[in-house]
């Protein structure tokens, strides 16, 4: 793929300067992009790289536009630009559509135009393909399952029973959508399985990762929102409900029946208790734990951060008694008539 | 699948007021139940719900049972009558018997009755089958495997050389129970590798969630003991012995050799050490880190949750320094005569 | 297989005493081991052993072997030695060369000498397989992936395009190299996907656990080198460099663009976040949350670690207090004319 400056700009809403002409065949890191290249620089931050640079050309913000004397697209948002550029230089490789022989689709399933069913693609009874749906080699869909229009599931996704996929949906390789809720009762001889007999639902525009797990509800639904984003290695229980746009980082569990917000911002390895609520445009840091419902929006955190072995052990066993260290200040307070009212603490 | 109130009272050993011929389709939550399904309440926490309950019928306490005119089934125990009902009005839609054409079956595998083993299956050399063993789509089993009779794994589960499965054992999508041990000895050129030769043993009636890993022993066995319940996304190490009947949740990882009682409960995203014992019916909360043996049964926890981000960035400073500040208050103690022992703390 | 202590000691460069035309089967743990068995001793701690062993053999260090009668082979290193035993008693079973009929293998598709491609596994155009490579039932390798000769994936691993593997790479199963990294920029209306146009390379000897992810690079490539050791469900963000011989336990996840040095050993379910640089010979223990660079080699270490609930319950209020007890101090030491410099802490 080869395009011309100006073809770019008028795609991505830029203004070109310099040569518009001139063609790129690729974008790149600008510490290595050569001359049939285009790069690109976030903020003054990278500024630095402008002196040396070989790219071709750059996607600029103003500011650093005037400082760059070669041909450079300038936008108001060079990350986004970036990110189309890149789109429109690398359309995705969709496999030929079809069925491959060795697929193996159970006669009532409804297929829709243009499918591509991969190699030992695995569809049973009562699903509904839509149109122009990819199914990668591997993929597993057990009976009743609906997938619609222009989703992409990659290599060995396994859809439980019922699961429903909107549209223009991304599944990674190894994401289980749709296995069981982990839900017992305790009894004397063992733990009684509850049956998990909901679904799995997820709205058009979804985005899920490698190796992530999203369970069936026990009743009525797991909800995806429309437009999240989640990362690898995540885990989503029965009945949890993920607002639109939200986005997860890898390795974060959200446990049974919690409710998330809309366009929430949730970091890696974060943990959610459950039958919590969440509000919308909550930012939770990485390695968090929450275990009450948060109902204002903002920045929220826990743990602990790094620190030399010996200093954190020796630290870390005084936590082990910091109700009591605070008792005992407690007791200096009181017995120098101090105390945190009359510190305005 | 429909019954009558009588019917599903005779088979959970419950008793039924009110029009015993009723008959009911479906469980549902009771806030969305219609005159069709029958649904519960578990405790007075959700009493509330029955005013403008619009269930056909409903599963209830009896101190409930007396504030609801309408027809039920009164139980010393809802959560699980409901989840005895819900398994009779849900039988599971078990996949025909018989090997699907696509599958890939070693010569010698021995295979019981009325086995399913479904499309794109791969079974080794030396494996064995018990009866009514179901293996769904993509399943993989390397040599010498044994699934006895009654189990069932869901698609893409994939066992290494060796593993045991017992009877009445369920396995979700995208397990992977026999791969090798985590162990290298170093050397100056690098890490050599120790050869995992010992297995996984999983007893009957284990349920083990999706895309959870359980690693083969490097000598002998990592052995999950019968009616074990585990999670999505759960790590258990080489030589990890878990006892009867406890539960995990997802995200935890378990370490080498760890030794885990029986009847525990464990939360999610709990980190357990290597090489330590942890006793009967032993609690542990979500996002704990143990690191040294549990020998007496009771609950256990560590971690910090969340707080707004600003009072938690200077928390987690001033953790940094907790080890000096107590040292501070141990002077000011030692300048005013006082000390934790004339305190009583 | 059978060899003699004569031909274990030449093999694995230790000294036999005792009777070297003994003949031994199999390696086992000294509590279990039997007359046709050869058992080891790593240490003095393990000493305790020694009376009641009935193992055929031992690998013991010189001064535990002085303390023994029995046959013995003398290394100074006998954990090195008991894992080149375990191997040259254990040769790993490969399965036989050839391509299974049921594999889907590209027409273009570059295949080396003695390949074992198994069951259902499907290589897409323009991959290039080296001599002697194992591919197991179910992997799915995309479009122009290479793997290099004498690698070994497991069953269902699965490959994105363009991922390149090295040499005497093990890789278990379920793990997924090559997925998009997560990368979104925000618009009104949702987020904008960056194309992930990358790849993944892994160089020689590395090992792969199961269902760990390492994601494509955005731009260039996620890298990982010479003889590094992953464990099961790590996740390893895009563009993440990992230098040679670095070894990470299970339920790790590296952030996006984090370069960590050579020989680094890094504990289980420890959080490190992106864009930072780890210095050769780090060690980060268990739990830990790396938020900054770390310049020097060391041990590091954060988290808090059990107590009884009702105990950590009070210090984890008084956590959330710590910067208010903090400054409480700091007025006790005004008022005594009291300070951190006046104590030399």
């Amino acid at each position: 793929m080869e395009l011309s400056l100006a073809e770019l700009a008028g795609r991505t809403g830029t203004e070109v300067r310099g040569n518009g002409a001139k063609r790129v065949s690729a974008i790149a890191a600008i510490e290595t992009a050569t001359g049939q290249e285009i790069s690109f620089v976030r903020d003054r931050q990278y500024a630095r790289f402008l002196d040396n640079c070989e790219a071709g050309a750059l996607i600029l913000p103003p500011e650093l536009a005037q400082r760059y004397p070669g041909d450079c697209l300038i936008s108001p948002n060079p990350y986004l630009t970036y990110a189309k550029v890149a789109a429109l230089l690398n359309p995705p490789l969709r496999p030929d559509s079809g069925i491959h022989p060795s697929a193996v689709v159970a006669p009532d399933v409804v297929l829709g135009q243009a499918v591509s069913i991969g190699p030992q693609v695995s569809i049973g009874p009562g699903c509904r393909i839509g149109d122009r749906v990819v199914l990668e080699a591997g993929c597993t869909l057990e009976r009743d399952c609906r997938v619609d229009a222009d989703s992409w599931l990659h290599a060995r996704v396994a859809l439980g029973c019922g699961t429903r996929i909107g549209r223009h949906v991304i599944i990674h390789s190894g994401a289980v959508l749709g296995a069981d809720g982990f839900g017992f009762v305790p009894e004397t001889s063992g733990w009684y399985k509850i049956p998990q007999i909901g679904i799995v639902r997820v709205d058009d525009d979804v985005e899920i990762g490698a190796n992530t797990t999203i369970d069936r509800a026990a009743l009525g639904e797991t909800r995806i929102g429309r437009g999240v984003k989640l990362d690898n290695l995540i885990h989503i229980a029965h009945n949890v409900q993920l607002g639109e746009h939200t986005v997860i980082a890898a390795c974060t569990g959200i446990a049974g029946s919690a409710k998330i917000g809309a366009w929430c911002q949730i970091s890696g390895m974060v943990s959610i208790a459950g039958h919590l609520s969440i509000a919308d445009r909550v930012t939770i840091t990485a390695t968090s734990f929450v275990i009450n419902s948060i109902t204002e929006p903002g920045v929220y955190s826990s743990g602990t951060t790094v620190d030399e072995h010996s200093l954190w052990r020796r630290n870390a066993v005084r936590f082990r008694q910091l109700d009591q260290l605070t008792r005992r200040v407690q007791a200096l307070e009181k017995q120098l008539g101090e105390g945190p009212d009359q510190q305005g603490t």
